[in-house]
C-alpha cells in the first residue's frame, strides 16, 4: 500500500497508532492543532534541523530506519551542545504520495529507535505530499537548569576539548561513496555506522554543563575547523590545536592509508562526526575530561588552547608548524 | 547577489542582523546551537508546519514576502486553535543557491510583520540548500494557562460556532488560477488577499479559551467539511450544520455566481480559510460570540449544533434536507 492509497488521515491514524500512549507530562499528543506539555522548569531550548532527500541523505547509501534515527540525532546533538536534556520532537514529514507505507513505518521505527535511547517523546507534528523527495523538519525542545552552554564564552588559556573519535563519518561516507574498499568489513563497518547512525554525546553534555568547568560548546556537524571557528568568532578569540592531539581511530587510519587521503583532513575538515567541542578552564579541564570518561565510558581528548583573537584559528603540525586546512562544510558553496 | 555568493554563514549572519537584539527573556536567539529563553509559565504548546513550493504556494500568485507571513500565520493559528499565546518560532530554509539574497530578505519581511503583529519572536533555527524549490518549516512554541482546548471535548447539545466568514480563501485561489475574472478589483482583491495573507484568530482564541464557556475547537486549514469530521470524531459525537447559517460574504458571493460555482461549497469544502470552529455550551454560546466580536471586531456565528455519534456530521438546507459535501482536502489524494 501507498501512503496516497492511505491517505493523509490514516497515516496520521497509524503514526498515532504506533506511537502509542504519551508519557504522563504530555497533555497532547499526536493528531491535534498542536502538541501540548506541562512544563515547569526553568530554560527552554528549542532546535530544528531539515533534513533533504538527496542533499542530507541517500536511500542508496542508508535504511529508512537509520534515516529517521539520523533526522532526530542531529537535532539531540544540537542540544546536547547547550548541555541541555531533550524532552520532546515534533516532526514534519514530506514523503512522495507513491511511497510505501511499510517505508513510512520504518522511518518512524528508526525516530522511535533513537528516541527511547534518551527518553524523548515524540508528539506528532505535520504531514504532506512532496512532489518528487522526502524531506524531513525535526524539532526537538528541551532544557537545561540556568544558563545553556553557548558558542561565546570561550577565553584566553582556556583548554580545548573534544568528546569520542574524529573524521570516523567522513572516512565512513567515503567507503560508502566507493561502494566497496579493500579494508577488513570489521574495520570499514563501524565507519560507515558512525556516519549513518550517530551517537548524539546527550549525557556527556550534561554532565559537561553540570561540571561548570566549561566555558562554552558546539557539536562537531560541519567538521572541526569550520565548528572551531565559530567559537572564536562569536567568543571574540583565536584558537591553536595540535594535530597530533586530535583522537582519530586506528580504522580511520587503516582506510585513509589504502585509499591514499590524509586522516587529519577527515578529522580537521570532514563533518558530521556529531561529537562535542568544547573550552574549559585549564585548570579542570584534566579532572573534566577523566570524569566524562568514567561516568560515560566515552573518551575526552585536549586537543589545544584558547588563544587572543589576534592569532587566528591555527591547526599546527608536531613542529608546531601551521598547517594549512581546507574550509569546512559550507551548505551553498 | 545569490545565496550561493552570499555562503551560508553570510546568510546566517545577515538574518541575525535583520533581527537585531531579541527580547529579554530569549537567553540566546540566532546563531547557536539550538534557541534558548526563560520558561516560567504552565503548558508549552508546540506546532510545526512545513511548506513546499508548487505545493503549498507558488511564487506566480503570491510575493515571497506574503510566503513568509503566510507560514508563520499557519502555525499562529494552530497555537490559536488550542486558545494558547504564540511566543517563539523557529524557522528552517531550505532555498536554492541561486536564489537571490533579498528575495530571501523579502521571505524574513514577511516573516517579521507577522511575527511583530502577534509579539513573536523570531529565534533562528536552520538554513541550507534545496535542489529545486524552497521549502520553509515554521515551528512555534507557545504557552496556555491551565489544559488547552482540543479537539476532542465537544457534547451532544453544545452549539457550534466559528470566526469570521467562511469561503473567502477559496474564493480568493480561484480567482487567482483564473488571472482576471469578470468582478470589480475592490471585490476580488479582499478575496485573493485573504488566501494569500490569512489573518491567525490568536486574541479571538484567547477570549474563547478564557471563557471557559467552549468545549472544542480547531482552526479551519482543511475546509469546514473535514475539520468538523475532526472534531466530531476526536469527541465521539456528531453534528449538523445549517447551510444558511454559514457566513459567507457579499464578494465570496458575487465571484461565486460569476463563475458558476456553488459558493456553499467554497465554504464548507474549500481550506485555508484559517477561522476557529468550536464547540460551546449551549447556554453561554450567544455571550460568547457577542464578547469576542466587541473585543476583537471579529463576527462569531452559531452554524450548527453538536449531535450524538450515530447521527453522523450532516449538513442541512433550509428544509432541512441533508445536503451531500465534497471530502475536504488530502494533502495525498
Amino acid at each position: 500500500m501507498t501512503v496516497g492509497e492511505l491517505g493523509e488521515r490514516g497515516l496520521i491514524e497509524r503514526i498515532r497508532q504506533r506511537l502509542g500512549p504519551p508519557p504522563k507530562d504530555v497533555l497532547v499528543g499526536v493528531g491535534d492543532d498542536a502538541a501540548a506539555v506541562t512544563w515547569t522548569r526553568g530554560t527552554l531550548l528549542l532546535t530544528t534541523d531539515m533534513l533533504l532527500e538527496e542533499v542530507h541523505f541517500r536511500r542508496s547509501t542508508a535504511t529508512l530506519r537509520e534515516i529517521g534515527a539520523k533526522s532526530l540525532a542531529v537535532n539531540l546533538s544540537d542540544i546536547a551542545a547547550m548541555g541541555g536534556e531533550p524532552r520532546f520532537a515534533v516532526v514534519a514529514l514530506a514523503v512522495p504520495p507513491a511511497m510505501r507505507v511499510v517505508d513510512v513505518d520504518e522511518l518512524y521505527a528508526g525516530l522511535e529507535d533513537m528516541a527511547r535511547g534518551h527518553a524523548v517523546a515524540l508528539l506528532g507534528g505535520d504531514t504532506c505530499a512532496a512532489p518528487h523527495q522526502m524531506v524531513l523538519t525535526v524539532t526537538v525542545a528541551g532544557h537545561t537548569d540556568g544558563a545553556p552552554l553557548c558558542r561565546r564564552g570561550a577565553r584566553p588559556g582556556d583548554a580545548i576539548l573534544v568528546t569520542g573519535v574524529l573524521g570516523a563519518a567522513a572516512a565512513g561516507l567515503a567507503a560508502l561513496e566507493r561502494g566497496t574498499v579493500p579494508v577488513a568489513a570489521d574495520v570499514v563497518k563501524p565507519l560507515q555506522h558512525a556516519h549513518r547512525m550517530p551517537t548524539p554525546r546527550v549525557r556527556e553534555g550534561r554532565l559537561i554543563h553540570a561540571s561548570g568547568a566549561a566555558t562554552a560548546m558546539i557539536d562537531l556537524s560541519d567538521g572541526l575547523a569550520t565548528d572551531l571557528a565559530h567559537i572564536a568568532r562569536e567568543s571574540g578569540v583565536g584558537a591553536e590545536v595540535r594535530l597530533a592531539a586530535l583522537p582519530v581511530s586506528d580504522g580511520t587510519r587503516q582506510l585513509a592509508a589504502v585509499l591514499g587521503i590524509d586522516p587529519w583532513s577527515w578529522a580537521v575538515s570532514g563533518g558530521e562526526d556529531y561529537e562535542l567541542l568544547l573550552t574549559a578552564m585549564p585548570q579542570h579541564a584534566a579532572t573534566l575530561a577523566t570524569r566524562v570518561t568514567t561516568e560515560t565510558g566515552t573518551p575526552v581528548s585536549v586537543i589545544g588552547e584558547v588563544r587572543p583573537a589576534d592569532e587566528g584559528v591555527r591547526f599546527l603540525d608536531e613542529g608546531r608548524r601551521q598547517v594549512p586546512v581546507r574550509p569546512g562544510f559550507d551548505h551553498f558553496a
